[in-house]
Parts: C-alpha cells; structure tokens; sequence
C-alpha cells in the first residue's frame, strides 16, 4: 500500500495509466538529471489562456520534478509596465546553469496584451519581438535551451470552460476578471498571437503549438515536447562544445597584432598644476552635482563604467567623482573575477543583478567589457563568444538607455612606463602592497594584447547612446578632472541644461597667475 | 616622483603629516587582512550632522581601504517607512563575514528624527530603541564587531558650518533643505541623542562620541577608535573561539533523552477517505483562496513555514496549498543547506533575504527552525548557538508579524514505521529515488534526538503571533485536508472573516453516504 501512497499527487482532470505516469515522471527526473550534468540553464514558456492546458502542465512539472532545480515566474503586468526597462526582470530571473525555468507569463504576455487591445500596432509589436528575439538569442548563446508552448482554445470553448468555472462556487475563484474581457476579443488575441508565433519562431527558440482538446492528450503532447526538446538540445550541446573547444584551439594562433589606433590621439604628456587642480575640482563637483539633481529630477538615471589597465588611476577618478554626491545616492561596484553562481549564468547577469534598485549614479569600476578585454585574452570566453560580446553589449546598453539611463564610459589609460613607476610605488609603501599582485605583473606581459583589445573595444562600442572618452592618465589631477568635465559636459548635453548660472566656472587668470576667487575658502 | 603620485588622494581639510597618513593607512589595510582572516563582519556606524566630521570619515575611509571588501549604506528615510517590517533592510544589508559595512544613516536614523520633530514620545522611543539593541546584539553573537561613532556638533557651529558652505557657489549643494531645519531644533536633536546613546550603549555594541573641534583631531580620533576597537574584538574572538570549541565538546555528552511531549497529543492513526478527500480539496482550495485573496485586500502578506521528518509529505501539502493560488501571488523556497555566503552571515540573512519583493503567499520547505533541528543535532551550531536561537527566531517572526505579515508553522509528522514504508517506496520508484539518498537513513537513526528537538521547538517557539500546527501525516490525504482547514480556521480567526457564504462547505452526509452536489464537475 505504502508504494502507492503517492499515486493521488495530482488532481487535474487529466488521466494517464498509472504505466504512462510512471514513463513519464522517470524521463522527467532522468532529464533533470542531464541538465544538471550538462550544466545548461532551461527555459521552458508555457502561453496560452485560463484553461488550455497551461496551468495543468505548470501543475504536473510542479509536482514531478525535483523543485530544488526548478523556479517557477509569474508576473503581473503592472509590475513589468512599472520598470522602465522591460527586460532588467527578465535577465534576473534567468535560471542559473543546471535549472529549469519555468514561465507561465513572460516577455511575450505585454506585447500580446498590448496588441491585442489595440494599444500598440504592428509595427510596434514587431520592435517589441525584436528584443523578445535578441533576448532568447543571447541566452541560447550562452547555453540555455529554450522550450515555448503555446496552448491554443478557440473562443467556443474558452467561453464554456469559463462559464463551467464560474458556475462551481468552488473553482469560480480560477476566473478572473480580465479572462472575460480577454474572450470577448478572442479574434485579436487569435490574430496577434498567430503574428508573434511566426515572427518569433526561431531555429533556437521554436514553437510548438498544442490545438484544443482532450486535456490528457495536450498534457501529453507537452510533456513530450519538453522533455524532446531538451533532450535533443542536450545531445548537441555536448556535441558542440567538444568541436568548440577544438576549434578555438586552432583559432588561438591566428592572433595577429596591430598597432592600437586610439592611443594615437590621446596626449599622454597632458598634465595640469596643483593650484589649478585644486581650484577646478571643487568646481567640477558642484557642477556635477547640479547635473545629477538635475538627472534625478527628471526621473532618470546614470550608470558609469570605467576601464583601463591596473594602476591607470580608475579607483581615484571614482573617488572623486562619488564624493559629488551624497552616499544614499549612489551605488559603486568594483568588479572582481566571476562567483561560482555568476558563471553560471550569461555573462551581463551579474551585472543586470547589480542593476535592481538603481540608485542615482552607479558606477562601474571594471565592467561586462571584461568579457572582450581579461576574458578574450586570457581566453577565459572563446573566440566566437568574446566576438559576438560586442553586439550584446551594444543590445544592452541600448536597453538600459532606452530605460532612462544615461550611460558614460570612461577608458583611463596610461603609458606602460607610467604603469612601472606606479606598480614600484605600489610595492615600495607598506599600505599599498595589497593593490599589486603577480596577476598585474602577468597582465602588463600582455600590454599590447589589450591595446588591440581597447582598440576594438572603442571601435565596435563607441555608440551614440552609450560613448567612451578615453582619458590620458599620466597625470592623475589631470585624468581626475578631465574625466569630471567630460562627463558633465555629456551630461549637460544629454539634459540640454547648463548650470553655469548656478554654479559659475573659476575666474582664473590665464597667465598663470594666482587663482582670485575671495569667496572661496575662509 | 611617482612615490608620491598618490599623495593627493583626499582633498578634506584634515592634514595628517605624511608620516602619520602612512601609519593610519598602514594599519586600516593590516586591519582589513586580519577581518579577512577571522572571517567576522564588521559593522561601522557613522552618526552626527553634517560638518560634524562623519562625512570626513566616510570619504577617508572609501579611499583608503580596499574598496572590494567595503560596504557603504546609506538609506532615504521614505524607503525606510515605506516598508513595513523595518529592520528587513538592514539585515539584508548586513555585511558578508570578511566585509566591512560603513552605515552614514542607520536604525538609529528614524528613531532620531521621529523624537526630536516629537513625532513618538519617550516610551516609543525606548521601544524602538529596544529593536535596535536587539538587532546588534543578533549580529554580534553570529560573530560580528559593532563599532558605533557619534560625532557632535553644538548648534552654533552648525550654524556656522551652514553658512559657510551657503555662501560658497561650490559647496553650497552639500546643504540639504533638512540640514537648516533640523539646526532649528538642534536642542531636541541633542536631547533625544543623549537619550539614544544612553540606552543603546552596550557592552557587545558601545558608542564612543567624538566631540566638534579641530577636523583632522576627530578624524584621527575616529579612525582610531574604529580600528583599536576592531583589533580588540577580533584577538577576544579568537581566544574564545578556541574556549567555545573545547566547552561544546564538553556539553556534547550531557544531551540526555526524554519522550518527546507532542506525539502524545497526536492522532497517528487519524485518516480520511478517497472520497471525502477529493469532495474538501477543491472545497478548502476556494475556501484558502478567497482567504488569500482577502488578506491580500488588507495590504497584508502570509508566510508559511514547513518542517518535519523527510518524507514526511511536505512537498505534496504545499503542492496542495499552492494549487489554490496564482503563480505571480507565490513563491515556494525549498531550503537546502546553506550556500558559502550564507554560511558567511547571521543564520536568518538568508531567510531575511528571500523576504524581499514578498508575494502574496510565502512559503518554506524547510525554514529557520534548521538551527534548532538538524544544526543542533548535527552540531553544525554549537549549543551556546542554538540554545540562543529560539529567542532570536521568535524575534524574527514578532518583527514578520508586527510587519503585516500572518505567519502560520507547520509540522507534518509521521511514525518511524511510515517512514521506513515510504523510503522503501522512495527506493523501488524509478523516478523517486533521487528523493532518497544516505542522508536520509542517516537523520533516521537520530529519530529520537530530532523528537526531542521538535518538542524544545514547539515548547520555546510556539507563539501567539506566530503559533505552530501538528499534524499528523501518516495517512497523506488526511494530512493535507488537516493542514489546509487549519490555515483556513487561523487565517479566518486573523482576519475576522468568515467567507462561508461566498464558498458554502460541501453538504456532505454524515452517515457515509454518496455525496450530493450536482452543480459539481459535468
């Protein structure tokens, strides 16, 4: 009797023998299995309306598979309309290698909404697809399966499963009201979904579309589905990765170095004095900080990333610019090699993670460009995955400017005798030995690697919405203050808001003579 | 030259020679290294106004110590009341063993403000206050060091400050609207501080005021008692590291047997019928949904906590619990043993933590009450540890609760026989056996230790607010009905609300009879 203590774990009104039951749970936990050993991350979409099926699938998965490898997302729609970018939520709750997924409302629930109602037209949905594409395209990348249902149920019988539910005291509460009002346009729900169906049906994330019918046979065919696609996803991933690594062994040789073009135009001689040092910082911070109220004002917000080599100045250039804001209003993340967990997801995760409750101003010290800079030379990412960073990167900065950011790169770099002079210093003061390691000697072995990686870093990044400044940082005083002035100037022209008014420049004399400014200082 | 490039690094108008600066600095980073290597978490708190030198300090902090194990907390006071469970911040902000978390507002902050503008009087003050104490003293039982600064700062020179920097085109942003208000009234701020520092003055967690004077001798002061305060606690914490771990071996032995109290209460035997069953499921389930439902109405959340023997069906009874809600209204935690990084925080942080972005419904498979089962037979936590565990517990769950939460415990229990029948089962089952592994036989041989366990658990932690539900689990169908009435009748009695009308019980007859209701299921 004890061996069948379980059988009642479900109840929907779905039957299989208890011989089908029996197939099917073994081939689900032998799947879980192969997905933890194979270390991908699963996204299975479950879409359709109250009714179709989707609900009982999310039930059976529930209740079959090893919940510690499962996360389970809905969401509501305010929520989602709330964020002003749309995928931040998305990205978060991608499962981490070796997980399953599951979404019973997703990234295509808005726009199908939206379309249908009429609030949005095609060529609005299509935009909108777009990114839906883009997002399922780079966790494919980056190794997760991704598995989409949809459950069709014509208005008929849509209508008559929700007058059954309604008509039972007991399952009325399942109705809600927005199924009512979504039947009485089941024509535009029909139409709009045929249109994301096609137009995001993709050789790396497809369709499969299960008819209206008898519950047991939907369930069925969904399973099936699941279980087929990821077992089949599975078999080629291995497959490939082997052949992968094969062929970035062969690639690896065909580096080839060029002289970097953008240290061409940078004057590394720059230097400014202390006096004027001294007088411009002050001002510079009242500047910006009167650029960043301006920026909160109008409900957006500042992300900055800076990169450059080791001892290039980034934590100094950081330090100045945070002490221009108050601490409540700003977030700074130095970023470190990967965790266990960040590893295990797409690489821009544990920055899109650091990306939920934005403050004002965050900053970046290092950034996702390690992907195309430490982890492309050190081979960390392979050749195929470090090439296409560039495109996602772009697609994610994009996003976040789109989601009233204002996003400003800085790359402070300096000469590699610079670099010796600083790393001797560092070495030579008790207090400083911890900032100087035999990774930062190994690294500048591979001076001219980064050059190059800079160089096509600036060339395939340097985009209108999201530019680099590149500061010559030879100069400490001067890279500080250059960097702070850049940054408003971009800031006051992205706001179109100048501030001289309130905070008006310096009256220094050009001559070099002393600063006059009574005010100042008592 | 370049020795020096760095010299620069503050622009405060402190001015340490150069031979101190390099000693202070020498010692914050030797002081960084040795929290690393005791693996505690230190807690900083900066308090005091503007210009009062806790602005100084926290910028001299930020640039001398090693930024990648440094946490900086500041929090806007809306954020703070928005929530309604107010420390849930803090903990989730606590620092990661190793860390160092500067606060430049904090818990102290609120109670602050509200008194001074006269907004909660004396008594609820001290209460608040109360909360305060309790909190430091959680964290630093969990081995972390609390070091408390209060800067001063009398009303004329506030004045004085305000003004200089009002008058200055360049500082004058650093004055906040708030800043003036609060100098109005500076005799109340200075009245309710006295009180705060009195009563929250405590051994494991004092408060050391630094008086307004000359800024670079109150940032020396204050660097000073961090760090001096800091080396000491860490040298007593690893001496008494060493004496905990003798005694606890000592205390081992002295665990003695007793026959577990809650069994005897217990129907073991208590079943219900196939029928009766599937005629109250779907009956309780829109019975626990229009309860939900309700609760959600009144802006309040519920948090179910699960523990019991293995096997004893949990999973199948929050399977049951959940079917009765949307997916976007619930989240279903499964608690394994805790990661690295949880093992670096106080035990609760990683329930605190999951208590963000609260759904409607919370539940745990597993919960908390971990440090008072498996970690104290296991003695993963030593006796001290897990001894002390009940009262912090119950002060969490008081904090859930006062929080707008309901939180409702279970414990599902069966006999040592049932188990032995569903291991058995677990073992012949295909797709089961992943739920079986040594562990499991394992925690079966300590059956009685964990019964006694269970009874100290019941006995220290059942609470008013907070009250545990036996159930017994034998029969599953009868478990899973038990379970949900029982959370309908407290959540009923919580809300004060009966929805019988709206969902009337099954007319069942008593005499064993067929059930009558034609209305249900075609």
């Amino acid at each position: 009797m004890a061996h069948h203590s379980e059988e009642d774990d479900i109840e929907f009104e779905a039957n299989f023998s208890s011989k089908e039951e029996t197939e099917i749970r073994t081939r689900l936990i032998n799947l879980q299995e192969k997905i933890k050993e194979a270390n991908i991350a699963v996204i299975l979409l479950l879409c359709g309306v109250n009714g179709s099926g989707k609900n009982a699938a999310l039930g059976t998965l529930r209740d079959w598979l090893n919940q510690r490898y499962l996360d389970l997302h809905a969401y509501e729609r305010q929520d989602i309309q709330k964020d002003p970018i749309e995928f931040r939520r998305y990205w978060c709750d991608t499962p981490v290698n070796g997980n399953t997924g599951i979404f019973v409302s997703s990234w295509y629930s808005d726009p199908l909404v939206s379309h249908a109602y009429g609030k949005i037209n095609d060529d609005e949905l299509y935009e909108r697809l777009d990114e839906c594409n883009t997002f399922e395209k780079n966790l494919v990348d980056s190794n997760a399966v991704i598995c989409k249902i949809w459950f069709h149920k014509n208005k008929n019988e849509q209508q008559a499963f929700l007058h059954a539910l309604d008509e039972d005291p007991y399952e009325k509460w399942r109705v809600m009201p927005d199924d009512w009002k979504n039947c009485c346009i089941a024509e535009n729900f029909e139409s709009t979904t045929k249109k994301i169906i096609r137009y995001t049906d993709k050789d790396y994330a497809p369709w499969v579309e299960i008819e209206s019918g008898d519950l047991t046979e939907r369930l069925r065919k969904a399973l099936d589905t699941f279980c087929s696609r990821v077992e089949k996803q599975i078999e080629l991933f291995l497959k490939n990765k082997e052949k992968k690594e094969e062929d970035d062994k062969e690639k690896k040789k065909n580096n080839k170095e060029k002289k970097a073009e953008f240290i061409k135009k940078l004057d590394m001689e720059a230097s400014i004095s202390k006096d004027e040092y001294k007088e411009m910082l002050p001002y510079l911070r009242a500047r910006l900080n009167t650029l960043l109220m301006e920026v909160k004002k109008r409900n957006k917000k500042v992300i900055l990333a800076f990169e450059g080599p080791d001892a290039s100045g980034k934590g100094g250039v950081i330090s100045r610019l945070a002490s221009s804001i108050f601490v409540r209003d700003c977030n700074i993340f130095p970023i470190a090699a990967p965790t266990k967990e960040e590893l295990n997801h797409n690489f821009l995760w544990r920055f899109w993670t650091r990306l939920t409750d934005q403050k004002l101003l965050t900053v970046f010290d290092r950034t996702w460009y390690g992907r195309v800079l430490v982890e492309r030379i050190e081979h960390f990412a392979t050749q195929q995955e470090w090439k296409r960073a560039y495109e996602e990167i772009n697609h994610f900065e994009k996003q976040l400017t789109k989601g009233r950011n204002i996003v400003v790169k800085f790359l402070l770099y300096i000469t590699k005798d610079e670099q010796m002079k600083r790393f001797k210093a560092r070495e030579e003061t008790e207090y400083k030995k911890w900032k100087i390691g035999s990774e930062d000697w190994r690294n500048r072995e591979k001076w001219d690697l980064y050059d190059e990686a800079f160089d096509d870093m600036l060339e395939k990044t340097n985009t209108k919405y999201a530019p680099w400044f590149v500061i010559a940082d030879n100069n400490k005083k001067y890279g500080r203050i250059q960097t702070m002035k850049l940054l408003c100037e971009y800031l006051e022209k992205e706001l179109d808001y100048d501030p001289s008014e309130d905070i008006p420049p310096p009256d220094t004399e050009k001559n070099g003579e002393k600063v006059k400014k009574d005010k100042k200082k008592k």
